[in-house]
């Protein structure tokens, strides 16, 4: 059997996120929570990505939570791994560990993204598609 | 008794913070309730602003969650009512309710700060002055 | 005669646009100069407002400038003083004066806006209604 | 003699710095360009980083500008190429070229950058050690 897999994504403080303190403001974090997401989804078969952005379907963010563990300075390099939590019948959670470059764990992170039709906004099965290219990324939760 | 007060906060949603899809994008409300937390700190009695300004207290926020229930669009008013949720020795929480025009919710946050020493990032009590001051907005949870 | 009106715009800088050096980001005058423009062109004759959303018109900033003259800094509050610099057929130039508590003056900015076809992207003249209410605005310059 | 060197940087045009006309928002250019210049000055001599950082210097920048030509949309990967287009005594002056997939040219900016002391705010000669690393970046204008 398989260990369940993570998606990397890189990013550098910037400058211009760190705010009085010197610290990466605590609302950016979601945002590059978001873009590793995003590049997530660019990876996936390109087939998939097309399904998504034609089709009836939408991913809302239905809920988001974060623990700041250590802060984060400018100019650190960051590496921020992306998993599955857990993938339901019309939701799934992603999770998010940013790790800094000695290996320390920074934050901890979660997105719950809904499966929605686009203009009925009722809630619709996550598409298999999606489901199968998920799945190998799902760490279960003890 | 006297029931628990709220702080108000009014933004505009504006044009560059709406994503792609037409709606305010998720990381921007953690942003709007650190306005008004930043708003409702200005308030306070000023000698207080100025011992946490001065002094060797730091409020690092550790942990901040948000449900999403309506996406907000572009031009919204949007009133943020900013409560205490829970006031504990070290750290406190603070509750945000996004509110539309019609008296919608839009989305629910929290914010967990937690008190340290400036420098050694040692956890320390929430000081008497400031602790008097958050009590009128402490909401009891059922 | 009238002398030129200008709009005025107030904003406080917020602790998250504070970088590093803590002074706000060059950058996010920008944005702030855009929010007083959006601010502006919703104050206009409603109808005006809805003949820009519904119509084949579009405003893309084709040019922007800025001259920083002091550093602003957190929690500071500022005026926006909008005026129009330049009315042409196909274009026009909004002017920002960032205007300090004291009467200080910290920076000038300068936004280019093009009047285009909202589909084919080619110039077209600035309509009838939005010169209308852009002409008590302007201020000529020497 | 040899040509001129420019430095390349690459991002990836966000979902949250979309605007609601599905277009990348002017005043994100500049973070870009900023960050680019960021990467340029964390890629010089070690030693000369150090100077900027512990030394009485400062850089702060006293005028942008931008020319906008294509609107750059979602997803897409642009390359920006940082160069110096003019080396004074005690200012300096960047370019910035946004480069598109296909070699199409987005953008051009510009930003001007002082050499202060950094508590007196007055300005003084650009470091000589500074001035070497520019060099070979400056671009002689027409």
């Amino acid at each position: 059997m398989n260990s369940p897999r993570f998606f990397e994504y890189v990013f550098r403080v910037p400058f211009h996120q760190v705010d009085g303190a010197g610290v990466l403001f605590f609302a950016h974090l979601f945002t590059h929570a978001h873009d590793a997401y995003e590049r997530f989804m660019q990876n996936l078969d390109s087939s998939l990505d097309r399904l998504l952005r034609e089709s009836r379907y939408a991913l809302p963010i239905v809920h988001a939570a974060a623990d700041y563990r250590l802060p984060l300075r400018h100019g650190m390099e960051v590496r921020v791994h992306m998993g599955v939590d857990r993938l339901g019948d019309t939701s799934f959670t992603t999770a998010y560990d940013f790790i800094g470059p000695g290996g320390e764990h920074y934050a901890h992170l979660e997105l719950v993204h809904c499966c929605t039709q686009r203009d009925a906004h009722r809630k619709t099965p996550v598409p298999i598609e999606l489901r199968k290219q998920l799945q190998p990324y799902v760490h279960n939760k003890p």
